[in-house]
């Protein structure tokens, strides 16, 4: 199985109004709920294409009991096109804060979405060490969690997903210590955040990092991707796939230097659109694919997240029919030229 | 005790920002939550006058399970200032939908207020006729709800208070079923909705209802308060208290005609004084008050509540300070020409 970390889980709600106007009054037309935070969009994807994954991370208060039930409800066998889905199993730690909520407001009228972010509950010194000693037990497989499948509570763990912000109070190195507790289990681990998280995740050597073009200059200072992504290996990481956003993936490893990119520009809503380029590298490692097929991959469920009506889901369709279609080229100056 | 029922019940949710942008992104400062809807408002306003008060509504969902334990929690004898405080009752029906929230967010930058209102589980007529039943009871002395003070269980209803919007589902002549359940029962009825739901609960022939002017030209098609408070009492209304926001109060009523108005303007955020308006009058009732003494203390608590730094509490200061200081007017002339 796959394990994914959410420490700054949430609850996404969606609103559509009419119109936005500031500071104004507005009857909400349509409400949506589901469960956010990074790692807990990796772990539906990867759920989706049949890889068993476990969530652990941070949960709290009503909105954690809710995002929680929304889980539970959606990873069971009666879920809609469960057929193929595999079991998303809630190993998630208890916290005394509520959990945050995500409101997107999204105006009918343009399309445009605003984006209201509660910042997460205050998670104390005893809250935090707990939850090392289950992620612990989790990557050494004497972990358990809320399974719907019994079969899934003891298998090993091939990758983990370290996904998203910290919430206040988890110390700013906390992926560094994850990243290395994960080495000591011998357990692959990717690494996507960013700022001061992702600068000290990345000096604990992670196997991947998945930063965009922004966050890749924040953390090197340079602004040309390749020479950014070199800068991200010589500080630590030993492999750097940066999203591109439509003009796809640069990937730079030990193997090979490569970029994929979609045929085509795909409208839609980009949101979770990294967390499934996350879901398919790990489902790709998962299933011995080579790097340039996990690119495919990867940037076809981006691109099928991107055309979905709702936020966060792939549309199958696109999936299969951009799959084939990815334009994979090899070699530094090729990725140089294309970014 | 007094009865108040919130058919809409809420979660009422303040986000602070820095600044609000349309179609940006945006981390909350600061987050609140109370408990919401009219009749919760005037509810807490009677209990802090010390008036023990049932509330009756309709409640569901996650989000109604959280409103529930805010107000067991802000209800108990642990609450700040409990000193005086009297019991609130919950003896809110279930329903199987998610009771709704509403959103303010507080642009730091210039005070003002972007509201996004949900609308409400859809009710079934199921979940009505089960409202109905627990209502009768209550006006009966029957009814039980879980009182922090045993004693409060079969205490007879001194007035019953029907405030706010109806949710999805609920008939339109809903209010008018209620008021001719409470003459039925020889309770005093104070009705404080507007649209269809007013024209209609009017038509039952209210003891009270109080409408804001824009209210009141709706209901009535008149732009002047006095000749439309006078349109809605031949409607069915057998007094009429119109709120003039910063201009005060105009009662119309069997027993005269007066205008209340606050000595001076104050600054603030007017959400709730009516609600409070609402609470002066039914516990200046309770207390034996004639209607000047009534009016001035409904007066006094909307501009205590302007004042307060949280919206839905009154500033007991600035109560104190203005009571004495409400100008009242009697007589028909003195209301038109102060309107």
């Amino acid at each position: 199985m796959f394990l994914t970390v959410t420490l700054n889980l949430a609850l996404d709600v969606t609103y559509r109004v009419p119109r936005l106007r500031a500071h104004e009054s507005h009857r909400i037309t349509d409400v949506t709920e589901r469960p956010g935070g990074k790692g807990l969009n990796v772990a539906r994807v990867l759920a989706a294409l049949g890889h068993p994954v476990t969530v652990t991370g941070l949960a709290g208060g009503p909105t954690g009991a809710h995002v929680r039930a929304l889980l539970a409800a959606g990873a069971g066998p009666a879920a809609a096109g469960a057929a193929a889905r595999a079991p998303v199993t809630d190993a998630l730690v208890d916290v005394a804060g509520n959990t945050r909520r995500t409101i997107a407001v999204v105006d009918g009228s343009t399309g445009d979405t605003t984006q209201l972010n509660e910042a997460g509950p205050e998670i104390t010194a005893e809250e935090w060490a707990a939850f090392l000693d289950t992620y612990a037990a989790l990557l050494t497989g004497t972990g358990t969690g809320t399974s719907t499948d019994p079969a899934e509570g003891a298998a090993p763990v091939r990758a983990v997903a370290l996904c998203g912000s910290l919430p206040p109070g988890v110390p700013v190195g906390a992926y560094a210590e994850l990243v290395r507790a994960a080495h000591a289990a011998g357990v692959p681990v990717l690494l996507d955040t960013s700022g001061e998280p992702l600068a000290r995740g990345v000096a604990a050597r992670p196997d991947l990092v998945k930063p965009n073009a922004e966050e890749l200059t924040r953390l090197t200072g340079a602004t040309e991707p390749l020479r950014a992504a070199d800068d991200a290996r010589r500080r630590g990481a030993h492999a750097v796939v940066a999203s591109l956003g439509a003009a796809g993936l640069l990937a730079v490893t030990a193997d090979g230097t490569w970029r994929a990119a979609p045929p085509r520009h795909v409208p839609g809503n980009p949101t979770g659109a990294g967390d499934s380029a996350v879901a398919g590298l790990l489902s790709g490692l998962a299933e011995g694919l080579d790097w340039p097929a996990r690119l495919a991959r990867a940037v076809a469920l981006s691109a099928a997240t991107v055309a979905a009506p709702v936020a966060g889901e792939f549309d199958t369709a696109v999936h299969a029919e951009t799959l084939p279609r990815i334009e994979i080229t090899s070699g530094r100056a090729a990725a140089r030229d294309g970014a």
